[in-house]
């Protein structure tokens, strides 16, 4: 076992820690926000106030969004608007992206208004679709701009969720769909799909100009 | 709302829908191996046989993994094998990369004796660590090998968690790090990482010779 923790730790866990041993300062806004999922954030399980499953989930959420800004967070305008090659999307656009799901799952899971006026313009569209409209029109953004959208749009999850208990994130909804699905996985897919992006955002980063570490 | 459900089920959702919809048949060793994370896949939940949180999270790796498996199973040796540049992980070598992060981690929070022998001589070491070992050892696979490396790995992790509860999930333990962390949230970075990486396959899948869509 001592060469496997070996690995373990060189590779993939040891960055893990890092990134949360340095993350948490990196998104005050979410930790003035929602201390009960900034206090021991890699401690994944019920949280006080929330249903079980709903505290579990939401720490999850929390601790996935600390590890995509521990990506991003010293990024710069340009860097964030670098584009790998013509059919990518930038790294501001897919920060958008995932506010935009989220934003989308409230809309369509909770049934939430979520105009977010106090955000400012923001091309909700382009963002939920990226390709050439993403690309032409998200630009010129600091990674202020996207955490803070980010943070909003967390925000209210987190107050709808705060209403809500397992029996709604468990039970099997009638949808659009042939098989049965609930609320938790669509959450859950809704969490992962930050890891995806963060996948994604990690391989460009790791190939702008003067990148010293290529993504993995 | 409307708009916003457009947006959610032409993007999102509808996709996610699709890969449940044809998904299963393509991992049919992972469902004739657990029935019980097979059935219902997108139903996120307690499974009966595991205490509830450890349920739970088996039923988000078995969704993921659909996911990660709908990305790759018709793909060819020679496309498991494309390096899109020097520093590129290939889409196999990916693959064994996550059946041994999920070996590392049986290691590391299951002391499991993990030399699967039975699988033949797979160098744990170049999938773990990836890079220019990773590039030079890992290649030649085709997709059923890829399939069957991961199948058995996440059998092992069935088969101990059964034996588990939810103490033991979401206990805090005392550890390597300065951080309080639990069981809880190294099996999700487990679950997430596959995600992670899926975003890249995508991204590369895109990208090969003859490709029709750009991954994303």
């Amino acid at each position: 076992m001592k060469a496997l923790s070996g690995i373990f730790n060189r590779r993939t866990f040891i960055r893990t820690s890092a990134a949360i041993a340095t993350g948490i300062g990196a998104v005050p806004s979410l930790s003035q926000a929602a201390p009960v999922f900034q206090d021991n954030v890699s401690v994944i399980g019920p949280r006080e106030g929330f249903s079980p499953h709903i505290g579990t989930l939401l720490s999850m959420m929390a601790w996935m969004r600390m590890v995509v800004i521990s990506s991003v967070d010293r990024l710069s305008k340009e860097e964030l608007d670098y584009l790998h090659d013509g059919k990518s999307n930038t790294i501001g656009a897919m920060l958008l992206h995932l506010a935009a799901t989220e934003r989308a799952y409230q809309g369509s899971t909770m049934n939430v208004n979520s105009d977010y006026k106090e955000l400012g313009n923001i091309n909700w569209d382009a963002a939920m679709h990226l390709g050439d409209e993403g690309r032409n029109v998200i630009k010129g953004n600091s990674i202020a701009f996207y955490k803070n959208v980010l943070t909003a749009v967390r925000n209210r999850t987190i107050e709808e969720m705060k209403t809500r208990d397992d029996k709604w994130l468990l039970d099997v909804a009638s949808g659009s769909v042939s098989r049965p699905i609930n609320n938790y996985c669509k959450w859950f897919h809704v969490c992962e799909h930050e890891s995806n992006h963060n996948g994604q955002i990690k391989w460009i980063k790791g190939r702008m100009p003067g990148a010293k570490n290529f993504g993995e």
